[in-house]
């Protein structure tokens, strides 16, 4: 096997992250951020297709727990939006509105569609016999960001799937909760993701949430970003909306709600900056809209001969079910060879007559660069190894990256350095606000990212912060 | 075989559309109309289910021909929307806006996303070599109907996929318009739908377009509704966007475009509205959600057996690709057939304590409502037959309303009684639009839908209005 070591492209996303990203948006052909509107990007085919295998797959495991499809409209009324107060008060200033006609109130772009779902779960649900009620709708939502804004993590549109569900019971709300965690790491997983789940403090809640739990997925420079949240309503919004239901002991309760909310544009982001390196974009197969590139490598006199060979590997690889595609464009192999790296390809398959004459095919991964011949016969074996193997190796380099920067302190002088150094802290903490708000000073910006709810940690001294006795161990790091 | 005829639940739509629609809608659990801003409702989940199955058949028509997903933003700049004349004369008044911040101008909702795309393939266009270029997206769009609404048909938010495709040619551009005239054929005859292609008369064309073609499906009552069009754009925005490329020959070109809209919400409203009967919805297997029902008629003691047939039959219909549900909640089998009647699901599969003895399985198709008995190991080949067969018979049923609806005209007068006899009208036509005002006039509202190009047409006579001499026969009719 020979390691490929040609000119990178690319800076090291780990010492120059916001170019590096910048650079692999533009020239990978996934985001022009040339539309005319502050916050708005346009999604180019590339990250479409993408996004789009995301999608399936969460709604694939939204569907398989019993949700169903549904669309309600971008518009809410602002008398909707104003009903349960904690929730107008965390979004008004990022509603775009339209201003309602004579005689009629003003709309806003969902921002989340709680108040629109709810007034309609009210009219839905009547008895235990409703319930659960689990809807889900893949849409666009708006926020007027005021912080800078870059493309798939802070913009003013972005893409995600929204959940709400409503049960008869605390209990199974609760249960729901972990029913989306789970959905959301199977995804993850696929995707060759890392990440840690929490439980947000309360200050950081969803606006309207009893708990938000939230997955913070480790980007480069040690910082996280968080790519999904489901939060426990409570009857939060079920008072205000009067969603009430008859048991079946006879007696009116309001229901229990639950909202999750995985992000699309966000879990691209993180595809994108996970695995992605010097070379642009890597991707496992599972997310990858072409998995196999075939090329043929033209020499005078053989180019017929060597494309139908490369469309007879084509052929035995569809019958795998992947996406596979010749490159018979008119480009060099070598520009075939750069571009579909930089599109992050999982794997070439290199057809020439050396191949040809020696009943071979040399193939390429992407993720390791690495290079070399296979027999001819032995190609579907190989390729169904190399669909499990990506994707175990970008894992486990993501693992690899987020154990390296978790870091676990015992006082406010390891902090500061563990942050100097870009680490992901593991504190004891106090669980105090005044608290949280001096860490982020000492630090220049960590955040409190909350309790690790997907490994239990136990207490093991005082808050390292400020020495008060601890009522939990948190997640400390600098956020997107 | 059984015909059924118990009490039925709907008016008859020939009769009386309106209540028979909106009465569908409801207890359909299609739509719910409650929501509070005028021409928006929200989509439940059985006509999310459907719509998703609509657009992953015109996606596939699309992808299959080289266009590629791409996500524009929702908000287009004033500014972008006035460059062609035409198309903001056309759009304007149907603008929903967001008032721009401080020094921002303002932003339109799109109408239409012509405006949004065009200023970007300015940027990515450059030489032939990036031609053609053929990106969709499929999306909600936004217009304020001033007339009034009705859910799928006439609405202030519906959905779409809209096409944008640049060629180097005028020539090549117009096979794209038939390639999309193909790709709506192809999907419309799987939903069993009854269409005429007609291009649109001058004065009815999209604004902006060199020419119009649209699809017109017949509805109940002689109605017709439009449910996609595609458009030669020609030059007219690659001039104004200044979209040029570097063609072989070195001279610098505009592009010729062209645009093409299937609406998601519109297909869904007729295949609603073509099938549907007097006992709710009826579907064809291709938009089925559910295709085949499987419904345990339990006896005491005999619970347990019967259900589990029910699931092997279950197996067995998976195993043909199948979308299939035993119903095993604890409604009684007369609610369950009446609800899935109601839903349309074209196959209901009955198991009892006779099918397991006799080996055999009663079956129930939608759409003849016929009841009959099979031996259990004709299962696999007779659905396999009614998926055809249904299909088949849908589609043939729809032709045969369309054909008895269409009739051939010679004068004025004959055309003022087939008006009233609800009838679509063929005639020889001036082209003028001061006749086209006329006969909209005479006959309370039918309009030219345009010139029909799936089937040529020769010209037999004079203007059947005007007496004038005819440069073509077009097609009249009402439409909503």
């Amino acid at each position: 096997m020979v390691l490929l070591q040609p000119e990178k492209a690319f800076p090291d996303k780990e010492k120059n992250f916001s170019e590096w990203y910048s650079l692999i948006l533009e020239r990978a052909e996934l985001v022009d951020i040339r539309y005319n509107v502050k916050g708005f990007v346009v999604y180019r085919p590339n990250l479409m297709r993408l996004i789009n295998l995301i999608r399936d797959e969460l709604e694939k495991g939204l569907t398989e727990t019993g949700h169903q499809p549904v669309l309600f409209p971008l518009v809410i009324p602002m008398s909707y939006l104003r009903k349960e107060e904690e929730h107008i008060t965390g979004f008004e200033a990022e509603v775009f509105k339209i201003r309602g006609e004579e005689g009629e109130e003003d709309l806003a772009l969902r921002p989340t569609s709680e108040t629109a779902f709810y007034p309609m779960y009210s009219l839905w649900i009547h008895s235990y016999r409703d319930l659960p009620l689990k809807l889900f709708q893949t849409v666009t939502v708006y926020r007027k960001e005021t912080k800078a804004t870059r493309p798939l993590i802070r913009g003013r549109e972005f893409l995600w799937i929204e959940a709400h569900d409503a049960f008869p019971s605390e209990e199974d709300a609760l249960k729901q909760v972990s029913e989306d965690i789970r959905i959301t790491r199977n995804a993850l997983e696929k995707f060759g993701l890392a990440f840690i789940v929490v439980e947000r403090e309360e200050w950081d809640k969803f606006p309207g949430a009893e708990k938000t739990f939230a997955f913070d997925c480790i980007m480069p420079e040690g910082k996280v970003l968080q790519i999904a949240t489901t939060h426990y309503l409570g009857t939060k919004f079920s008072i205000p909306f009067e969603i009430i239901f008859l048991d079946k002991d006879g007696s009116k309760k309001y229901v229990h709600q639950t909202c999750f909310g995985p992000g699309l544009s966000r879990m691209a982001a993180a595809v994108i900056s996970t695995h992605g390196d010097e070379y642009g974009l890597v991707l496992p197969f599972e997310v990858a809209p072409t998995q196999v590139v075939i090329v043929p490598i033209p020499k005078e006199g053989f180019e017929e001969k060597v494309l139908e060979k490369c469309f007879e590997v084509e052929k035995r690889l569809k019958r795998l079910n992947l996406r596979v595609k010749v490159d018979d464009s008119e480009d060099r192999p070598g520009s075939k060879f750069y571009k579909w790296e930089l599109f992050g390809v999982p794997v070439r398959v290199e057809v020439g007559v050396k191949e040809l004459e020696e009943k071979k095919l040399t193939l390429f991964r992407r993720d390791l660069r690495k290079r070399w011949t296979i027999e001819d016969s032995l190609l579907e074996q190989e390729i169904t190894y190399l669909k499990d193997d990506i994707l175990k190796v970008l894992r486990r380099k993501a693992y690899e990256r987020l154990e390296g920067a978790l870091v676990r302190i015992n006082c406010r002088d390891e902090g500061i350095e563990a942050s100097k150094n870009g680490k992901i802290i593991l504190m004891n903490f106090c669980g105090r606000k005044e608290c949280s708000e001096k860490i982020r000073e000492d630090t220049g910006g960590y955040e409190v990212r909350g309790r690790r709810v997907d490994v239990e940690e136990k207490v093991w001294g005082p808050c390292a912060w400020c020495g008060r006795s601890a009522e939990k161990v948190v997640v400390i790091a600098k956020s997107f």
